[in-house]
């Protein structure tokens, strides 16, 4: 048996300041100061779905899931991730890791780095060591630097397992 | 036999504005407002060479094809790509995958997603499931948000197929 | 004997401007217009180590070395990548390659490219040929592109061996 990989890289941003939650990989970090957003505007999920659906080229979240259909406004993106998981199991591919980066001023992160990574383990289905996730500010520089947006960015390696041809 | 891989990831940018087409992926995507820069300034095959240089750490673009050369001049780049492809193909790698994402505000790049996806493909001599191609605006943010530059970035896979040591 | 991989993704960005030298990947590439930071502000070993941590999911710089401490002040990179590199080894991975770029106006680090991979080689205990280093400018755009701030992205694939199951 060997594997064969596929490499993924997504990134997403958002302005902050919309009067609901701040969303960040399925969980609630503050009460308010959301982002603005046609769905619930959780830059990692965001992220996360356009690397896996980038590893395997089956376009880009905006493809799927289009913000100008009513039937997304404020959608938990949870239930974006329910639908592309399968599209990548169903290719025979599981996630191998990922690495997530998120940039961000307020609120610090640090407290909620663990209980986000075992949350998207959980999302996911897979071990949380399979499961990276890094938190930055932007040294007050540009956008997110003077708080006015989230990035994140992620990148991800999808595995196949093969039964190599005989020599 | 058995993959070994090696990772690449290219960024570009340009400042657009010039008198001249805009071009992506080897494609014009508008016949004005084009990029800045001494070759046609296609930032998504920029990023894509530099993604493949480095992914076998043979240099950057700059080192292959320097601005001060007035060969180079409003060279297209795909003329970069046919030089560079060989390198890569000489050492025994083939593209496994890549990854691309466009940040630009305007034209929206939605309309030309499949047919660059189709074009690289061509220019890749590789099957198009193996090119993701993604575009991003930046919410209105920073250069690229207010309209005064693209960018692009692009993570590479490369694989080498290898007959394993008998153990 | 087949190839288990993992994929790393690492940032960081500093403002520069502060009253001592600029180191990036362990040299001194300027005596004065250093990053302001805690320890030396070396954004291409911080983002090297952040890939490294991220690929296996060790959590990220500042977990290991936090800035509060001031054990760390001024401190030298090359320590913490001392520290780190024993930490992937002993997980039976290698340092594959890996791609990394460097974004800053001034200098120009062409003239130091070769240099920096070469000593990021030793560092790493890797042949020069599983290091890229590619230098860029921002164009005058945004924060790096008005001289504020140095940014660097690292993306690595790390390798283990291991025996295949037989069938
Ligand atoms: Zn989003
Ligand atoms: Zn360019
Ligand atoms: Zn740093």
């Amino acid at each position: 048996m060997q594997e064969h990989y596929r490499i993924g890289l997504g990134e997403d941003i958002h302005r902050l300041g919309a009067p609901r939650p701040l969303w960040l990989a399925g969980m609630e970090v503050s009460p308010s100061g959301g982002a603005i957003a046609h769905s619930d505007g959780d830059v990692v999920l965001h992220a996360l779905i356009d690397a896996l659906l980038g590893a395997l080229a089956l376009g880009d979240i905006g493809d799927h899931f289009p913000p100008s259909d009513p039937a997304y406004r404020d959608m938990a993106s949870t239930l974006f991730l329910e639908k592309v998981l399968p599209m990548i199991h169903q290719r025979g591919y599981r996630i191998n890791n990922c690495d997530i980066t998120i940039r961000l001023e307020r609120p610090k992160l640090y407290p909620f780095k663990q209980a986000l990574r075992e949350h998207l383990a959980k999302l996911l289905h897979v071990d949380i060591e399979q499961i990276s996730l890094k938190a930055k500010t932007s040294e007050g520089l540009d956008a997110v630097g003077e708080g006015e947006a989230v990035f994140c960015q992620v990148a991800v390696l999808l595995a196949r397992q093969s039964v190599p041809l005989s020599l």
